[in-house]
């Protein structure tokens, strides 16, 4: 046991000392000097992304670390470390920069998720949604409608002088979930398998539907307005269309495809091939989902829920790993750069716009009490409804899509979303993911210990 | 058992209408219409990214099984699979053509060989590997001096109008070799803990310090000389330094930092640290080699030799997989990705261009014959002489790089390397890659069976 060289005991300083390394290393790192002008040799360009990635990949688990010392979800320490590298800029330092923008992280960024929820998805089948599918449903529609009216309020209050559109997309914005931190927060305290869980991730995928209707029909009135035409009801009504048939049917057709693929696929000789399968399913699913406008996340997630363990039982009785055990580590690699660049992108000067605070204060109050209203929406006994509550707060990237079709959208040559409304429905989203990690890891403690003897 | 839905034979054939289905579904899948002109919803660019990824996924498990079927290692499955797929254009049909030039799938295919070499070199130490530092050495140096005298003589005898600058950069092409594929082999095989794997590894790392040399002075000189001045042997004995530095340290302190990394990183509550600071270390050792313009993948190789189970032992003490286990399922997912897409670049029309074939011939034949010379390099006993010369035959993407260099190089106005020659390097790679997975197979079975006392 020679292990005199390092000391055992105080490991914070230490993990202080990393960091402090990395961070002086890092300008030295991102701004190496070019050496394409040497001559001949490799220049790989995957070397920058690999060098980036051992940055995100230590920052997330120097966070994660962090938020576990004082008792947190470690998907918050990721999101922390992510803000405060993503706003070095405050203080002169800009290295991280080009990582914001970078579209190779951000694909990386965006398998990631897509992975999580797939294994998310794994860990329920469809016949354990849809035993919780009413309360999904309620819970949705409860989330939808009453953000949606709180937004719409908040706007007509705090700005009289813009037209009814503006209110009404704002109220648009606060409706959507970003279904990604309440899973990862859930998978992090070892929940993803309560029913709490299956009632939030349904709800999800219900209010993925509703938030699409919605801006579907928000923006489309607002194009007709400006051009002075009027809304084609039939457009919609065949997005709607699409959505509904892809999840009925995916879930549907997919049930019983599932098997059969997995029993023809088990017959295959070669490695890899339950992996292999596995995720090209999650793939195709999650491109269809996309096919019809909804987010990829939800086919992956829908994936998962297809996927049952007896559908994979001819790989595993011949000894091979189940298929979440195989994602597991694609997850555990991919999801922190999604949340370290998801936090990374968050601007904190959204906060010091003139005129936002108030704004901002006001948007953030009502899309937390607003999603309070799902509570409302759980049938049943024994649910944690305060947990289901806290669950859908986050409003993550998908508050920013919104905002951002937003910017794009104008009526009468004024954009509907201006920058100051920006700021504040950026501020918004910064705090309703923040604060959903730690709400939620409160929330469902209290309930565990008190019902700890009634299960 | 429910099981009569479904039949349990004849598999094939079923194999056969699922490649099928695959291919008939493409075009409509890959040619899918533009859905951005309808109102709202998500539109997110991983969509076509993942469904690319089912495609890669789904071939290489149908390559790998039909591989199998013959008792070929599944990476040739992989291999010819994107063969077909990549030239179906000579059909007709060009869905897949979009795939070849993917920037993301191109990263993606890139972290696979990052990966795979990672998890290679987790299975060999640095100890192990010098043990066979000798023969490494003595066969990198026969495998670069005779390939390179060889094509330099190829070119002087059927290329006789060109400068001697063109010979001896055919002769710099034939140098270097693709470990990719004789790393995957190995591994496919289970025998990357073999004597005969850590020698051609080994040996492909100072083959890369080797290729890299020659390179940069054949491409030196010929600047030089187009440009009527001399080759700066300081530029060039720097990047000599460089690389020789990068190794020596890399190994060194890399074998001195990485238990006291891992067991600062133990310290860490987070989940998935291990992967996460393994990833990562494998990370900067990639961008690490390629600053001193090394290939990446020679910096992963490294990464993978320095660490080593005893620098892991307090997270595997405590339950947690170990690092080569969690890397696996990553490898399974991108490492085909890589190899589908190597085979989808392949161009067959290479094989077709007036004047090519005498030339590729020509080529192939000093390629592999040179390789052999490899041989007489290995030191000691009981060591299969015939699969190191065979593992040391694949050119794969490092030929290519070195071409591409040579079409971008100009004598009097005058590529160096112009469209007939470039042909021909593509054949010879495309033979060198496609010969090594059952020639090895066949030689290591080969040397297994007669020495299977002796061991």
């Amino acid at each position: 046991m020679h292990r005199s060289g390092v000391s055992r005991s105080p490991s914070i300083a230490k993990a202080i000392l990393f960091a402090a390394v990395v961070w002086l290393a890092g300008p030295w790192l991102f701004a190496a000097p070019a050496l394409a002008g040497e001559p001949g040799g490799h220049s790989d360009p995957i070397a920058p992304i690999a060098l980036t990635l051992a940055v995100i990949l230590v920052a997330a688990k120097l966070g994660g670390d962090l938020a576990a010392r004082i008792g947190q979800p470690a998907v918050l320490g990721e999101l922390v470390v992510g803000v405060v590298l993503g706003n070095l800029g405050l203080f002169g330092y800009t290295g991280f920069e080009p990582v914001k923008s970078d579209v190779f992280i951000d694909m990386l960024a965006g398998l990631g998720v897509l992975l999580l929820l797939f294994e998310v998805g794994l860990e329920s089948t469809v016949g354990e949604m849809l035993r919780v599918g009413l309360s999904s449903f309620l819970v949705a529609t409860l989330g939808v409608a009453a953000p949606f009216a709180l937004g719409w309020a908040v706007g007509a209050w705090l700005l009289p002088g813009a037209s009814v559109f503006v209110h009404a997309f704002l109220g648009a914005t606060l409706c959507a979930t970003s279904v990604g931190i309440t899973a990862r927060v859930l998978q992090d305290l070892g929940r993803s398998r309560s029913d709490e869980a299956r009632i939030i991730l349904g709800a999800a995928v219900v209010d993925d539907v509703f938030g699409l209707v919605i801006l579907s029909v928000v923006s489309g009135v607002i194009v007709a307005a400006d051009l002075g035409s009027t809304l084609s009801y039939g457009a919609v009504g065949m997005i709607v269309v699409k959505a509904t048939v892809f999840l009925v049917g995916a879930l549907a057709l997919g049930a019983w495809l599932s098997p059969r693929l997995f029993r023809l696929a088990s017959k295959l000789r070669a490695r890899g091939v339950l992996l292999g399968i596995g995720l090209a399913f999650c793939f195709v699913l999650s491109w269809l989902a996309n096919a019809v406008h909804l987010a990829p996340i939800v086919g992956a997630f829908a994936a998962g829920l297809i996927l049952e363990e007896p559908h994979v039982r001819d790989f595993v009785e011949r000894g091979e790993p189940g298929l979440a055990e195989l994602v597991a580590p694609i997850t555990a690699f991919l999801a922190p750069v999604f949340f370290v660049v998801m936090g990374m992108r968050t601007d904190l000067r959204a906060f010091a716009q003139p005129g936002v605070p108030v704004l901002a204060a006001a948007l953030t109050v009502v899309a937390i009490a607003g999603k309070q209203a799902c509570s409302a929406g759980v049938v049943g006994r024994g649910i944690d409804r305060l947990s289901v509550g806290i669950g859908m707060i986050p409003r993550g990237e998908v508050g920013l899509i919104f905002a951002n079709i937003g910017l794009g959208l104008r009526i009468g040559g004024r954009p509907i979303v201006d920058a100051a409304t920006y700021s504040a429905i950026v501020a918004m989203v910064i705090v309703t993911t923040m604060v959903t990690p730690p709400a939620l890891k409160w929330s469902l403690s209290r309930s565990r210990s008190r019902t700890v003897d009634g299960r």
